[in-house]
């Protein structure tokens, strides 16, 4: 038996195009001997839906999707991911189904039992997960334990359901075990993946087919890597990371063939992540980004500072030298170096730059304002207006020539609030809003592997937002390093105050710092959304209260 | 058996302040005879919670707070929500409780059944639903069958869950229902509660005490009501609405007392939303976002047009007269009226104004952008530069004197993507921005309802942007009577455009519209959070993809 796995990227709602998309793969496999075909969850509409779900229009036009996909499957079968309707008006409407297709028909469906809803996923909001309904598909002779996604995942220690489908489908004695998924990139998690695939090809002693999206949805980047694990859960092939593919495997040739080597990290601490995924994930989330909005050009701001650097060197990479525009805005309070640094960048990167300087609308704002401020003293308001002047500067240029303008946050900044909302807060797409300080250092260095893109001078420098004289963000902020680790106490370990200083922080520098991350809260809410590329990120996976009295 | 009804407003993990405001309801229910005070759901910590639940630290300190609480019950019962630990791995690690504490100590604890999981709610994110666990508690020889909240709420046609934890309680024969809840104001909400827990009165023939939160937190608004009915239904007593209200009953009276009056509507079409309870609610919203954030200044754009003349009426309210700077910011498009509408509002509230003309940043702006601008002609972004010159100068206000900025944008507006991103569409809070242009304008009437606050000019004249010459709303948008209604159909209603078209729209109008709402979905993700009166708000309540291509 000959089966194909279809790791493809399909656009949330566009049914004709993902239809296509699908027809053609069934008609590839179909022409290159394969038996069975294999396709992501929830395919067909694309992934996440969200609410899309709760509309009855959007839910028949898949399910047309999947009649049509249907009457494709003769002299070959398929297994598409779609929502299917309950029949019943108790629970809620719809199933997250994995459709079993040949012979021209439904042939049965399989609904998913656990439906993974924290951090980035709701799946209960959408979903009746099945409770009751385990039964192996059939396919050329070979019996099917077919699972979505997270039915398979919860073999770890803290069990997060109280059933488990693969137990279920186990005695049945299936022949070997498909999963089809939607499991979003994060660093660190293509090696959980791994390791909770080996388990359960080894546990269950089965092959495991292992089909996943590839693409990003706005903030989630889906990084593919499917994959074939033998019944002693060693990893027989994986499909490309962060673009599509296509392969066919001879299930008869799975238990023989030599095992790929892979390693199984047991922790990964802020220094220990894979910046090369990082990087090609950021890539791929900038490239989706315009593409499926169906735009070319992006804008930003280059402060000569590490963050926008990295940023329009990104940019290039995923758009070409020739679509990003680069934009200095230097102020009374710019240093030379953040201007030839800026330019230095440009002329590696071969890539086109406007400079706009700011003292003539800050010089009018502050005028029209003398009355409005009544002679109280400068403070963080005179900064943040020159933030907010170079705003509206990026916005005007990006209106008027049809550019995405890029946002340069970093996870850092945006954790304490150090940047100014509607300022350089502005932007379609948060590029590196998920990677700290320290981070954005790495993910540099690694951008200058083989030949200096970034000039070494802007990783050598202090960090400064350049708003008023000699200004250092050592000032406001601890040094990035020690901040870092707090923050990633604090965000991705969810740890409280006790806890992080019995790691050896200063008690008073902790509370400063957590206190700080909560009430910001109301500038992260209106944020563009953010590439995600942490198991916690800025936005739909973390949901704070804005009105709150909790460490603030 | 005398029964206090708490009907409190507490601050999200504010634990010091919550518990010692439950601890003095406590003691008032005490000294005035009653032998148990209910308060309601997630009390202890505030509702939502949100994120802050997967904090171990925050767990425990409600955890500590309940055992200070139960220390205070003596000789007085006490039943107060918080979340209560999991003690298996199995499942998620928090159950949604019911502490039920007399003699010093938690004598028993219910655990949620049905998790609302819709909408605003992600309970299931957070809880493990109880399964199996139905057991009266008994107080004062009294049997009681306590619930939370949505187990008593599913017993609707359109059933969302498959248990029902009251059928399990009646068979051990209670002698009364207690359900404590947090449920959220939105119009004709108040209409459903009272049918939903009439029908549970009379359906199991048993008296309910039905006890609500009451406050906002930041979007939601908790309308308090908290009422008690007797074993026919029928209404004996509701406890104040948008305020903190305590009473207490004689359980021996509740039957034979007489039922209050209350009309059960079938339903609530845009135009038969109640303006009052509205007007009560964004008032509470105001309020209680200043309190909470410690903030009491507030400051706002006055246009002269309808939006920004009930913000200010509203705000006024809200914090007084001497806490509210309207600022007009006339360019050279705005007409007279427009400032002189303004001006006569502000001195009909009694409220301050400021004047700072645009023009002069406008030209020193566009003299930068004139070789960005390449001779391009002049197109929508000049309208956007204006919008943003205004949001630079209210947040320089708001920075330099500690005002917080409220947002004018109404529904419609945010809906079609009819405003300026980091420009019109700035602010802390969003007052409106679950009010439809016809809504605002009903808002405008009521609040003019006893003496002309909001000049009647600026409810006769043609929406305006006043973003170029002779600019009306009717140039880009249809009229907003037919614009609101097919919103209304997409947005609260869910229907797709075929079931629109039939309700008599033209089929062309009802497709440029969707698509204005689902391509806009990038600015309303970046726009403040809006206090929510309907029962589709933008924001957590309604989660759309940005990146996809359905009706777009």
């Amino acid at each position: 038996m000959k089966i194909a796995l279809a790791q493809i990227n399909t656009r949330i709602g566009d049914f004709e195009a993902n239809l296509s998309k699908i027809l053609s793969c069934i008609s590839r496999a179909k022409s290159e001997g394969a038996d069975l075909v294999v396709f992501p969850e929830l395919i067909v509409c694309g992934y996440p839906p969200l609410d899309f779900l709760e509309f009855e229009d959007f839910v028949k036009r898949s399910q047309i999707a999947v009649r049509k996909i249907a009457d494709a499957c003769h002299g070959i079968a398929a297994i598409v991911g779609a929502p299917d309707e309950n029949p019943v008006p108790e629970g809620k409407n719809l199933f997250n189904a994995a459709f079993f297709l040949q012979n021209g028909r439904v042939e049965s469906v399989v609904h998913k039992t656990l439906l993974p809803t924290y951090d980035v996923f709701d799946e209960y909001r959408y979903f009746e997960p099945n409770h009751n309904v385990f039964e192996c598909i059939t396919c050329k002779g070979k019996k099917i334990a077919l699972t979505i996604c997270e039915d398979l995942w919860d073999i770890e220690e803290d069990k997060m359901y109280t059933l488990w489908p693969m137990d279920k489908l186990v005695v049945q004695k299936p022949d070997l075990m498909i999963n089809i998924a939607a499991s979003p990139f994060s660093y660190g998690h293509d090696v959980s993946r791994k390791r909770v695939l080996h388990k359960a090809a080894s546990d269950y002693g089965l092959p495991l087919f292992y089909v996943n999206h590839v693409g990003a949805q706005t903030e989630l980047i889906f990084d593919g890597g499917s994959m074939v694990l033998n019944r002693n859960g060693n990893i027989v092939c994986e499909l490309n990371y962060f673009e599509e593919d296509f392969r066919i495997f001879d299930l008869g040739h799975i238990n023989t063939a030599p095992a790929v080597d892979f390693k199984l990290a047991s922790a990964f601490r802020p220094e220990e992540v894979n910046i090369e995924a990082i990087h090609r994930a950021l890539i791929l989330g900038v490239r989706d980004y315009f593409s499926k909005l169906g735009f070319k050009k992006a804008i930003l701001g280059l402060s000569g500072g590490i963050d926008s650097a990295v940023v329009y060197a990104l940019a290039v990479e995923a758009l070409g030298k020739d679509k990003v525009l680069g934009v200095l805005m230097p102020s009374q309070y710019s240093s030379d170096h953040s201007i030839s640094d800026a330019l230095l960048l440009a002329k590696n990167l071969g890539a086109a730059t406007e400079t706009i300087p700011i003292q003539p609308a800050f010089k009018e704002l502050m005028h029209s304002l003398e009355h409005g401020f009544a002679g109280k003293p400068a403070d963080v308001t005179e900064e943040n207006i020159q933030a907010r002047i170079r705003g509206v500067l990026l916005m005007a240029l990006s209106n008027k020539h049809g550019y995405i303008l890029l946002n340069t946050s970093n996870k850092s900044e945006a954790a304490v609030g150090y940047g100014t909302l509607y300022g350089d807060m502005c932007g379609g797409i948060s590029v590196i809003g998920d990677l700290y300080k320290t981070h954005v250092y790495s993910l540099a260095r690694h951008i200058n592997r083989d030949k200096e893109v970034i000039p070494e001078n802007i990783l050598l420098k202090a960090p400064s937002a350049e708003l008023r004289p000699d200004q250092k963000d050592s000032d406001s902020l601890p040094e990035y390093d020690i901040l870092d680790e707090i923050l990633y106490q604090y965000i991705e370990q969810r740890l409280g105050p006790a806890e992080i200083t019995a790691k050896g922080y200063d008690a008073k520098l902790v509370a400063r710092i957590l206190k700080m991350v909560n009430t910001n809260e109301y500038k992260r809410y209106q944020t563009p959304p953010v590439l995600r590329v942490s198991p916690k990120a800025f936005g739909l996976g973390r949901r704070m209260p804005i009105v709150g009295h909790y460490l603030s």
